[in-house]
């Protein structure tokens, strides 16, 4: 039987990379020789904040991209799993998901901070910072790992969608009541739910951090549009993963880099010392979620 | 049969005020030509956060009062209530309190707000700042009712214990990772939950205000204590109650009272010139829950 026939070699074994956020779950499947098989994508999986909508999350990620590999459920008994999720640093979200039945034939579960800096750096070692719907840093260097910042939203994550939606949104509201500058940011906001005021808070009363993070584009639109305000929030944020780079650069990580969804459009507005300080990742968080599971396999 | 024999009095009508917010709702029986029967106090109710707690508490806090005033069960259907609750200015919050099926002879419900007003000018007309868990500001002047800031935690209700309890907890943990200056709240909070780091946020994911709140008077231990993180938070929080001011006393309000729980300690950090637009409250937010239901039993 041919090395490409992987639905059909029954001794064959998979390796599946899951990476979960605050707002998306994302898989990569692939062969031990690291073809890839197929991918997929879910809603939230960040078991801090709803245990039960991540473990959907995560086996709907998976069941597409085994969908899209053309292997069934029972291939997934022999399927490796790496797996980083944000919120796994709090210990009862740990706990919650290592006592998950998963129908894999292991399952090594980490922070997606880590598979962060395995993709970044392709190995353990090294740091990074990310901004998706949250906000931290993470290094490991000589065998010893750090988180800095993070601690979720609302009382951390500064850095973050989330973090930089519930500024925009203060914001609004101050300004609807003339007890804060003007901003575009009220517009835009009011657009975005169709309410004002009360009604916007009606929707977002009880909200999870992704819904807070689906403001943040409305306001880099309103900086490109010269809103004062909202130039002020992504200076803050930047002001602090800034900080944040040059505490950890201080540990002398081997490469520091800056990943997750809103990395990009936040790096521009990083000091430039810290912009210098930047190491470009070689792969992704999901690659690096395989990496890790390789990493578990061969050291245990 | 004696006016004072209310309990075996048959045609007595007795007034009901209820005062929830987002950390404790009292009530207050009273008899129809004013004197206090009895009173009673139980846990938060915002019907916005969590409307099955609400009915809860203030069945509870009814309870007690009844208990204490010697009257039974039966007699609430003798009970006309006056009841001001935070959240109720969102209209899904006031809908599930108007469709509650209640033991009471009648129920006309309002926001805290509204109640606040009715006590601190022993009217309709007035103008309030409440904070309290929250912290908002309340006007009805020329019969038009405007609510001014407000919004709830932790999009708005800057100035109330919730924020400021967010606000000395952010400043903990960043300071707990050098991301933010040194604060004696990161020691003062750490005792306060027998915990640090990581393990003070399990506790507080998905915590509601209140318990944020619990936090405040963390703050202004460490203010006394020259820290200078604590002091620019109460100091922030201050200058937002002052604007708030400004803005509601330039609609010439016959009266403007600052109340709730945070009020007495809030108000040597006020602006001289916000302190002096200041009126005592007549009565308590309890004591305008009554008012209110007389207005009501008067006016339709």
């Amino acid at each position: 039987m041919g090395a490409n026939a992987h639905s059909t070699n029954a001794s064959e074994r998979y390796l599946l990379g899951i990476d979960g956020g605050g707002t998306t779950c994302r898989a990569l499947l692939v062969s031990s020789d690291n073809r890839v098989l197929g991918r997929g994508k879910a809603g939230p999986a960040n078991p801090l904040r709803d245990p039960a909508r991540s473990f959907r999350s995560i086996a709907e990620a998976s069941k597409i991209a085994f969908g899209e590999a053309g292997l069934s459920d029972s291939d997934m008994q022999r399927t490796v799993v790496g797996i980083g999720l944000a919120g796994v640093n709090v210990p009862a979200a740990y706990e919650a998901i290592r006592n998950w039945r998963h129908p894999y034939h292991s399952l090594h579960l980490t922070t997606d901070m880590q598979i962060a800096c395995y993709g970044s750096h392709g190995s353990a070692d090294g740091a990074v910072i990310i901004s998706g719907t949250g906000c931290s840093g993470y290094s490991s260097i000589s065998g010893r790992n750090r988180v800095h910042g993070g601690f979720g939203f609302p009382f951390g994550d500064k850095g973050g969608s989330a973090w930089i939606g519930l500024c925009a949104l203060r914001a609004a509201l101050l300004a609807h009541d003339s007890l804060g500058p003007p901003t575009l940011l009220e517009d835009s906001i009011s657009l975005f739910y169709q309410e004002t005021g009360i009604g916007i808070v009606e929707r977002l009363a009880n909200a999870q951090p992704y819904e807070f993070g689906q403001l943040a584009p409305l306001v880099f639109t309103a900086v490109a549009n010269n809103d004062e305000v909202a130039r002020a929030i992504v200076v803050d944020n930047a002001d602090h993963i800034s900080a944040m780079a040059r505490v950890i650069s201080r540990l002398s990580p081997v490469r520091l880099s800056f990943v997750g969804g809103l990395s990009a459009t936040i790096e521009p507005w990083l000091a430039t010392d810290v912009r210098e300080l930047l190491s470009p990742a070689l792969h992704t968080p999901l690659e690096g979620a395989i990496l890790y599971a390789r990493d578990r396999i061969e050291h245990g």
